[in-house]
């Protein structure tokens, strides 16, 4: 899109979104905020708990992408690795925190501050904590990857933590149109066209059904709105050439 | 899990899962239907609508694991390039094929087969068709790369095609008990102890949330159910010592 514009990429760390027994729920969220704060993800891995594929798998976003932004696997049970992958991708040591150890060990009762528990107060050297303000157990952030809960009540109260401490770039804006009755195959060349007037928007096409019907919805995405309008108005021009009756925005 | 289930990967294509506009609907359907293969997905990645980038994964997780699945990008506007890309990855020419030429030829109306619609027509040299019985146009499987929709119920259709002509491995059994007012860190030293009598399972631990309160859910998965019972049947001894009441399944 713009090169001012820092890269992010997601990892999303467990078993139970790869088997299908939970439906992700945090992807959405961070591509959405990470958008408007001018930080578009550009890719996102979903991995199981295992140490190896998690360290091999972060040492090579990290490389890649400005931001890395982990969900999952910092809980204190046995399949909750993420915290010592991190120490190892970054070849530091995986130690006691002082700050969060003292917290959670004056949080709990006599005995509950278990061995489970202390690998939560366990983290890379030069971890910087991200509270929730909910939880007693933060995340981190090691460098540019940004260790975070799975669970999506906990990771967005970290988000907002997190958040105003990055650096974004120029926000992401979307303009859409939509028609209905009209096919995407019958767009396609006008709009190759419009992307080609238009090469720093990403001209999205989606087709939609609905009972008895569908349409087109394009989205035109960039940081810069008056781009983007104008091939919007383009696109909505060219659905009325069709014999298409362009509607402002995305259909409800 | 066994070495007798062919492992999978899924390649979601497209910037609207990564801009957060588009809540994805595929990776779920597709995880939980291989996994009662006996082919769990060992990996996902959501990537963008970039010819360097498709190629680049496609060629990275075909030699990695056993079965590739891609969602979208097969539609006929300009940001539809998985069918060029799958043909790059693989080294093939991306020609007619004319089968498919042949049907849409007949099925639109007099200049309807349109350059557009052509695209769909034009696949990498080797493809082999997956139809999904309610629009003219199919997916393709090139090696063990298979190529579907993105619109979650043309997918489906896809996959309900795809799916007979693919060897699975031994089914994905999953057993379960939660317990309320059980905290994770209670139970974690139990629970690898479990874990660690039953290597060939996958013991997962979730905490959930509910008004006022909340618990875990562990779930084992394995290809033994005996094995996966008698773990889950440990873990409700291991609720129990705890003071929890250990409820079969996971909460509704």
């Amino acid at each position: 899109m713009n090169s001012r514009n820092p890269t992010a990429c997601i990892i999303v760390i467990g078993n139970e979104v790869l088997s299908g027994r939970t439906q992700d729920a945090n992807i959405r969220f961070l591509a959405q905020r990470l958008g408007d704060m001018g930080m578009p993800v550009r890719e996102v891995r979903i991995i199981p708990d295992v140490a190896e594929v998690i360290v091999r798998t972060i040492n090579e976003v990290r490389a890649a992408y400005d931001h890395v932004f982990t969900t999952g696997g910092i809980g204190p049970t046995h399949d909750d690795i993420t915290s010592e992958c991190v120490a190892a991708a970054f070849g530091v040591p995986w130690e006691k925190q002082p700050v969060v150890w003292a917290r959670m060990e004056a949080h709990y009762p006599a005995g509950g501050f278990n061995a489970a528990r202390q690998r939560m107060a366990t983290m890379p050297r030069g971890a910087v904590l991200i509270d929730n303000g909910q939880t007693i157990a933060p995340g981190f952030s090691m460098g540019n990857v940004h260790v975070m809960a799975g669970v999506p009540a906990i990771m967005r109260l970290m988000f907002d933590m997190l958040a105003p401490t990055l650096q974004g770039g120029i926000p992401i804006v979307s303009r859409s149109v939509h028609a209905a009755g009209v096919l995407e195959g019958d767009i396609a060349a006008g709009l190759t066209d419009i992307q080609a007037k238009y090469p720093l928007l990403d001209l999205g096409s989606y087709p939609y059904y609905r009972d008895g019907g569908g349409g087109v919805a394009i989205v035109a995405k960039g940081t810069d709105a008056g781009q983007a309008e104008a091939a919007i108005l383009e696109v909505a021009a060219l659905f009325k050439s069709l014999g298409g009756a362009p509607v402002a925005g995305e259909p409800k």
